[in-house]
């Protein structure tokens, strides 16, 4: 634990990582990838294909291979199966794009926060900070609260008392982490607070966006496994319990006690009632909603308000288009019933 | 008004409010129930009627009587209702689940927040603050606002200038309170802001969650009632009128100059256009949208996009899960028409 | 760059901008209107038209005509087109909100931020300001950033490293611009981060709600045109292109590489897919959902989800009101068919 002026969110000190160059066979060799082209080549930049010009490297996708023979980059990552990558240089991998971000990680393009903790930050006393962990300016990491080794947290974060973050954990801006759980019982003629004493576990290699709020739980703990991506002004209640590997777009809001299965894959807007139970592998499409203790079953992504299996959706969205018409039709039917049928 | 180091969610100081241990008999003399089984055992802990165990208290919710006689807590609140306790050492309530919320005030499993201002709390002197109000790292309190007695602001929140918020408020991290509404006229090629100089006014015992903004007027003042219950990511915009002990539910929006009535519920992510009128109890369901100038009654609730009565929206639906069906019996029967029929 | 303390959020200081004082006939003067009435009423304060006093100016909406021989104002703005002002003191104008929205200024009802950093903002040194810029308590400028002239950040804004805001803009408490887009690629058994090296181009004249979000690119800028009004807790996601003067109403999410014309007016909550393409002048309706990939053309509203045409909207919505009715027409035109017809 130390104490640390160049934050580089916002630091006061001077220090910031220096952007590198690599020569086209040395990230050709990290990659593991084939190596087309001039070896010698230094690369210190990265742009869409499009774009890239000379000293930096781009990706192409499949769909798009068609934009190589433009590419004025000096490297392009391509699939294996390319057939032809018609003299440019390339490196030829799995997977490009996944290949491009590890890339833009080497040449160390934006300045990545260090170790240390801002001098603004507010650790309580009780609170325990793990190994190399990086605490921006102004954030709250409070009483028997513990963030694991080399976690970030960015600007403004805030973490309840007894919150756990796990390890290589990245926390947006703004993000809160064990506010009360949304927990009320009548009393008559108001209500009245049921205190949430439970609390947060967040596991390894977390990313939650900037904003985005997980509520800590009545008695137990709110979880979220290890691997989880979540976006911006997202919204977890409490006692929810997310498994490992799962996506959650922006906006999207999980309700109280509601279980997500392992590489869950959820969009954007989506709004999940209470007590629902999301299979392992479910895909939600952005803007669906699911109602209370409804249970998802993994196999076909679900789609619409409120959320049905996907061709199910697409059937309905097609029948309501043709609504119209059936009324015509049974106009038509009821007039001809009148007349004398043509045969 | 003074300054402290010990608010618990990020303090400097030691000291935390120790939990509590309290014997059975003294549980059920405070809540006023009926003790059947061991009055001297002590509990010092709470947790699900499934997972509670010896020194731990439970509740037992009607629809899971079953639970009851599996369950090793060493004390269960049940209903007074329950016509058999089986030998148990139980507490017969009212409400099992408000006694047991009152229970865990009572363990203090939780340190509350103290009152004091936190040293990094940024209050404008010309701000005026209540008796033992708590103000948490970071909060901000503006020009001429005023909070009263024993209300606690967690970490971050910010007070606008002229805000007023009321007794016993708790204000989760990120709240702001008071900025500009959204307002602005056409003026030629550009827009220009009308400028916001009315102000949010808060009642007593209102919760406000994370990262939830509430707008100030235009030129009144935005209000929000007291004993009213508003979840994380809420919006309310500019000169809303919100009743008293109202429950918002996390990432529901309402838009300008809406009137809600007092004791309405209003499930997550629901969307309320400008100039709505909701009638006092009424009930919003999740994800509903209404549109602008629509009145809500109460008496049912509503459901959908755009909202309608939840009978006629149940209806609707399932009609909708038929018109598949209505365009084959519509097929069918023009085939038949053609064809002689068979009579 | 001057270090203030007089900063109106939450200042240490006691400087705050007083209200002024205006007559009747400078306030016509200022608005190039045409005045009636009486030329020296001191006009200090403002109020809608039903609750104005002496001393307040209001202004009549052309929809509520009949509230002026009512209205207690000193001074009323009214369109110029209104026949007769009944011997009320007025102001013709040719647009009285807007006329209003500058009355309101000019009387400073409500104090201004002052240019100056707050003691407690946290500008990395690498950062550039404009002249004359007020940044609030608590907000954070990150490594490189550029703030231009006259702009404002309220209370715990977040710029990240590298991100530029215009001229004139106005961000709102706890807005965070430039937290990284959401983008990861599977590598077997995880999800890798791809990081996000691009910023966040904000021009000149925006505004930016409370606790909004705006992604950097992952390789380029995600951009806000000069003149955008951005409402509370709206997101834009990374690689994004936005235009000059929109406006985005509060919740609203844009996820990445969508593309929004100039003049483009989306409504509150609605949701827009990746690689949307919106057409310059176009209107969303609030709630509606935009699927990936669409293209929106102006010239017609669109709503719903998912969104179409307004006319289209409506009248499927109408249709979806009778396919209850047509299911009893196809009861109905069976049972005929199976008993004689009765012609």
């Amino acid at each position: 634990m130390s104490s640390a002026t160049d934050f580089v969110v916002a630091s006061r000190g001077p220090t910031l990582q220096q952007p590198r160059s690599l020569r086209v066979d040395e990230i050709g060799h990290r990659l593991g990838g084939q190596r087309e082209g001039q070896a010698g080549i230094e690369v210190s930049g990265a742009a869409p294909i499009e774009q890239a010009g000379p000293g930096e490297i781009a990706f192409l996708a499949p769909a798009n291979a068609a934009l190589l023979q433009k590419s004025r980059a000096a490297c392009v990552l391509v699939p294996r199966t390319l057939p032809d990558a018609g003299g440019r240089t390339v490196i030829r991998v799995d997977d490009p794009r996944l290949a491009f971000g590890r890339v833009l990680g080497w040449l160390a393009l934006r300045p990545a926060p260090q170790p240390g903790i801002h001098p603004t930050a507010v650790v309580h006393p009780t609170a325990s900070l793990g190994e190399r962990v990086a605490i921006g300016p102004y954030c709250i990491v409070g009483a028997r609260a513990r963030i694991d080794a080399d976690s970030v947290l960015y600007a403004h974060v805030t973490v309840y008392d007894g919150v756990r973050i796990g390890r290589r954990c990245l926390l947006h801006a703004g993000a809160v982490i064990g506010a009360d759980g949304f927990g009320f019982a009548r009393a008559g003629d108001r209500y009245e607070k049921i205190p949430q004493v439970g609390t947060v576990e967040v596991g390894d290699d977390v990313e939650i966006g900037a904003n985005s709020t997980i509520d800590r739980g009545t008695l137990t703990a709110t979880r979220v496994g290890s691997g989880t991506k979540i976006d911006n002004l997202v919204h977890v209640a409490h006692n929810c319990v997310i498994g490992d590997h799962c996506v959650i777009s922006a906006q999207t809001g999980v309700a109280g006690s509601t279980r997500v299965g392992d590489w869950a894959v959820i969009g954007g807007q989506v709004g999940i009632g209470d007590h629902v139970n999301i299979d392992a592998r479910s895909v939600i499409g952005s803007a669906a909603a699911i109602p209370t203790g409804k249970h998802i079953h993994a196999g076909e992504p679900v789609w619409g308000v409120p959320a049905r299996p996907l061709r199910q959706y697409l059937r309905r969205l097609a029948c309501l288009g043709r609504v119209e018409r059936l009324h015509r039709d049974i106009q038509e039917l009821r007039q001809r019933y009148r007349e004398p049928a043509a045969h």
